[in-house]
């Protein structure tokens, strides 16, 4: 049986006492952006906790309380896991039930009435000032299954695959948080591709896509030049949130080619806006896919991976409130795990600040209803998807909200969640000085 | 014959009074970071002649005063181009030898005095906190002269090419400022390409390059969803600064695959300090090269070139200050304007934010002196490229130091150059968790 708390948590929430999870909040009394947590349906207002002495009961923070004034969690994520961790404790002990310290919060009624805020009285934003925001596509089911639509299934991965896990450096300008609508994008398009010679076209993006994907943002920063031990690397997260890394697919098979995915990427990320610590997810803990090569020494660890349960809800303008689920996966489904990423990333020297943005490529587990973005779902545009409604679906269309999920444990343990990494397709921009 | 100054600027300067460009400064006797100006061997500190009224005779930058005591110039690029250009005038009237304005700071000696700088005294930094860096690839004799060594001449430029300004994301937290040593980055290789299973090494780069591109910074910011007209997109033009985008070729062969280029690139690239205003290039702009396909109606815009004379020196360990010139060529070698760049980088919705970095792609010439990277020089490492003392290289070694520099005009009006953007490679970190 899980902690229980003297607030009132549904056992539906992903916000259980077992997780304290970190976001950055403005509410309809204060438009200053701080940082608070989240338990069941309610926020404690960190900013004001802090300043009015909830934490003297934790020694460890007094030094970094002025991390809770920040209008970004980048400062806090610099303390480093051991400092998260008591931070994370103190607050599930203040908040618990049987707290030893109910002076601090629960019969403080001054310090409730003025941090503890119903979550449908605030706004959530961007946790993160995002430095660079680097795009990986460790998800091998997802590799293998476009690899072979596009080039059949022997050649399915490229020979580097296994070897390193291949990333690209993707726009971080555009990451926006759940909730923000995402604008169809206008690009070049080669209506005809075995026409020659190509002439492309500029339309709205036909064929708009989702990636589900997990995002990890970087705490631990590492100086230019001085490479990341695989076996330190998971130090340097400071914690994980859900990311839809929509794709625009018509642009990207005209544009990619030689130096990869660019306006098909950068109109729009869309993360959840809860930073879930790697200690919350830890008893989740898991092995990811097993690789059959033998890795370079520098990227030999195991391959951990936490079994988030993740689902794809997709809504429309017509069909309302109801959503149709198109997508049931796990986290575990990744062939590398974050610290071989980082290890990756920082092998030439690469240098990481605090805040930046990790995305594990898009999650797909090997059966039709675990495919993580619409392409696979879809098979390059053979397949229409059915939806609630008798509606039919093969790409996005105006209107759709695109709602990824993702929880840990069971309900008696207490739910360990992100919410929500929500959006909703608007419409494309009419610019005559495009025609 | 161009104006001068009171100040003494040798003719040879790049930094004559027709330029006046803007960097972020520290001095032996203050390790503030600030703004200043270059008039040739010396620097105006900003910060201290805009606190001890120096902007009195310019009434429209008095509302943002504060911007020259920031210690980056973003928010003096956000400025805009008009209010530049006053002040960039304003200041060029304060140093001319005929100033109508000999109060503010000719005969204020005191304010000299605290003012101007030795170059020899002070320290330059990034000027800009990079949001996001963008390389294009807009040197249509590198793509070619690249394409033909692995492709063949019949297909050395892709289809898209002369339809849309190719790019990729890359990689902001390490750029660096000129003087900045480069580590030789480390990176999975493919020692033998034919054998198969492919199998890659880890090692020190082998293929270590350069790119001499020009950057530009952009000033005006666009919100996400709204693209930024042709027409409108020279305006967010902040300035220009000469860059080295430092290549692992080696890396970029076995990791480019589908994604792009990613450690090959995001190990180091140097910028030089002084951002030059649209504004001082203007005199020396000239027609790019001419696009032979029908652009769509969104790039439809002159290719407008700045005809920069571009050089790239080499000095090794044992050449000591004897440099050998690798390459000349100009800054007109663009097949894309700037302007077309951002257009192309926002027409999905993408915004740009103050500070982001435009790359143009390696810029290089049709003859063998003005290639802008070895792996052109060298034909992919068949050829050696001789050196000053009898030295010979394929690709740089150790202790190699290159140097870019840029100049325009002549010295009779007066040159408007950039200064030196400049690195010294490093050996590769010897670090046994790798192994």
């Amino acid at each position: 049986m899980g902690r229980r708390s003297w607030l009132p948590i549904a056992t539906s929430s992903p916000f259980s006492l077992a997780n304290i999870p970190f976001g950055i909040i403005s509410s309809t009394t204060s438009p200053v952006h701080r940082p608070a947590t989240v338990v069941g349906a309610h926020v404690l207002d960190l900013k004001v906790f802090a300043e009015r002495n909830g934490f003297s009961g934790l020694e460890a923070i007094h030094p970094h309380l002025d991390v809770f004034s920040a209008a970004t969690l980048n400062r806090f994520a610099q303390l480093g896991r051991p400092l998260h961790g008591k931070v994370r404790t103190y607050l599930q002990s203040v908040l618990a039930d049987d707290t030893p310290l109910p002076q601090i919060l629960r019969d403080n009624h001054d310090l409730r009435a003025a941090a503890i805020i119903p979550l449908a009285d605030i706004t959530t934003h961007l946790p993160m000032e995002i430095g660079d925001y680097t795009d990986f596509f460790a998800g091998i089911h997802h590799a293998s299954a476009v690899g072979s639509l596009f080039r059949g299934p022997a050649n399915a991965l490229q020979p580097n695959y296994k070897h390193l896990p291949v990333a690209y450096h993707s726009r971080a300008s555009s990451v926006v948080v759940s909730g923000t609508p995402v604008r169809r994008p206008w690009g070049q398009i080669l209506l005809d591709p075995t026409a020659e010679p190509k002439i492309p076209t500029l339309a709205p993006c036909r064929r708009l896509d989702i990636e589900l994907e997990l995002g990890a943002f970087i705490g631990k920063a590492n100086p230019l030049g001085q490479p990341v031990p695989v076996a330190e690397a998971e130090k340097a997260i400071f914690g994980y949130v859900l990311m839809n890394d929509w794709s625009a697919r018509d642009l990207q098979t005209w544009e990619y080619v030689p130096l990869g995915p660019f306006n098909a990427k950068n109109f729009a990320t869309t993360i959840s806006p809860w930073v879930v610590l790697p200690d919350a997810l830890e008893p989740f803990a898991t092995a990811g896919i097993e690789n059959d090569v033998e890795v370079l020494p520098y990227l030999r660890a195991e391959n951990k991976q936490y079994d988030i349960r993740l689902k794809v809800d997709m809504k429309t303008a017509k069909s309302g409130e109801e959503a149709t689920t198109v997508t049931e996966t796990s986290g575990k489904n990744l062939l590398w795990s974050f610290a071989q990423m980082v290890a990756h990333h920082t092998i030439g020297g690469c240098n990481m600040r605090a805040g930046d943005l990790l995305g594990s490529g898009t999650i797909s587990g090997t059966d039709d209803r675990s495919r993580g973005s619409l392409l696979e779902q879809n098979q390059a545009g053979r397949k229409t998807i059915g939806l609630a409604g008798g509606e039919e679906r093969k790409f996005l269309a105006d209107g759709d909200t695109v709602t990824i999920t993702g929880v840990c444990g069971s309900e008696e343990d207490g739910l360990v969640g992100f919410g929500e990494c929500s959006g909703q397709i608007l419409e494309a921009v009419e610019t005559p000085f495009f025609r």
